[in-house]
């Protein structure tokens, strides 16, 4: 057994199944879930996702050798002032959040200094939400990286990778900024372009055309990535602002680069651009 | 029989599912190939995608009732001017092409005054390509749209409708311009948008990071779109620059303006863009 107890703060997709799969590799004694909706984590429980839940945070976390923070990134904040009180000595916090750099700083801030935090972000599935989609084999194979700071305590960076290890996922360490600066362009600035895109079609000049009755293929990809949670990409863009406003202004230089080569009839250049983005999907598409 | 004969000039993806479609349901006669590589065109009558090949175009289609364009778009003028005086009186020349606008313009006048031309754009399957990814159904529930202009030869556009229709596709009229318009925001700008962020990633402040290893299912999405033929899309985005660049630019709008709520954090404000997206989601995904 790697841990005790471990106290996973926000039981959906996310939660539910490092849940589901600690239980099945026997990582943990006990995985006790919290919550707001009754109903949720009474699922979680049917599904094996967790031994138990509590309705009161500090009953959740008192015991725990472990905190695993998997509710929105809007909520990290209040739910750690909530919970620091009440959290043992030597008690690890961790989170599954999609941004890290100043996050982990004001989380890491928040917790008693006998409290280690350790920021983390499993890269997986984001189109599907709630436990009911949770999967004990989410995590195999699965990116997970952690941001350790200079303060990071070495022993509790060893056992949140050791507990991403036992349930299959690869681990990496990197400098936090460097995570939002990655992700801002891997996963945050697709999902602005694709809003951007849904957006325009709704423009004056196309909209009275009705142009999505004449969509095709490459529009209903676009759609699959516009269709995540609105509440949590917002928490994301504004949480990684610096970084998505970066990506942005890359992006859109790129792409008034491109426009001036239509312009210009710069057909060789457009070419170029072209097989380059192919390239990239030879090293993704695997 | 709707046609004695119809011959097919390019037989790839688009051509070559139309034959295999039309010998199926026995609409014409005779189905005669015409390309450059005679390997490509073997392959075509062993799937019975046509009945037989020319590799000259004044033989190929000197006895055809109907002749499609279903080349590379870059090839339509060439093409169009070498045939012109081997075509039979009242022959009528439709084309597979994704832009309309000016070039049904300029087919039209490169084609004697006894041959009836009818702009045509079946809107299917661009990922793969070449005769053997053809299939009979492709066009079975496919939107294909036509651009008669005033000129055009109502008997002949009939015609074309019902070829198309013939084989399971459902026809939609709509002015040439307007066609480009459409297109070029739910064909071709999700192609630029696409293009643009791949090249995004090559940005030196990111490059060095190697962020496509940590790329989440949102780039994968992107890259499927990015795999297209760049020549292909080359000359789609030349072809139709006018509305093209016009769809960039309401894009790149929409992009400063979800910049700027960001900036702001204007929570509201994105929620609004983001659930408007999720409708358009619903309207395209069935």
């Amino acid at each position: 057994m790697l841990l005790n107890q471990i106290t996973i703060v926000g039981v959906g997709l996310i939660g539910g199944s490092l849940g589901l799969a600690l239980k099945k590799k026997k990582v943990v004694k006990s995985v006790v879930g919290y919550g707001r909706r009754r109903g949720a984590l009474h699922k979680a429980v049917s599904i094996n996702a967790i031994d138990r839940y509590c309705l009161t945070l500090p009953k959740a976390v008192k015991d725990a050798d472990l905190v695993l923070l998997s509710t929105p990134l809007g909520s990290f904040e209040p739910l750690c002032k909530m919970m620091a009180p009440h959290l043992k000595e030597g008690a690890i916090v961790t989170d599954a959040g999609s941004v890290k750099g100043d996050l982990v700083k004001s989380l890491s801030a928040l917790l008693p200094s006998y409290v280690h935090f350790v920021g983390g972000h499993p890269i997986a599935g984001l189109e599907k939400s709630g436990v009911m989609s949770a999967t004990g084999v989410l995590y195999q194979g699965c990116r997970t990286i952690l941001t350790p700071s200079p303060q990071t305590d070495p022993d509790a960076l060893k056992t949140v990778r050791a507990l991403w290890e036992s349930v299959g996922a690869s681990v990496s360490e990197m400098d936090p900024y460097d995570h939002d600066r990655i992700l801002s362009f891997v996963s945050h600035l697709p999902h602005v372009v694709a809003y951007a895109l849904m957006e325009s079609l709704m423009h004056p000049i196309v909209a009275s055309l009705n142009p999505v009755a004449f969509s095709a293929g490459g529009l209903r990809d676009f759609t699959r990535i516009a269709a995540s949670s609105p509440e949590m990409w917002r928490d994301i863009f504004l949480a990684n602002k610096k970084a998505v406003v970066n990506s942005i202004d890359v992006y859109q230089e790129t792409m008034a680069s491109i426009k001036k080569k239509i312009i210009k009839n710069d057909a060789e250049g457009l070419i170029e651009i072209f097989k380059r983005a192919n390239s990239i999907r030879e090293q993704v598409a695997k």
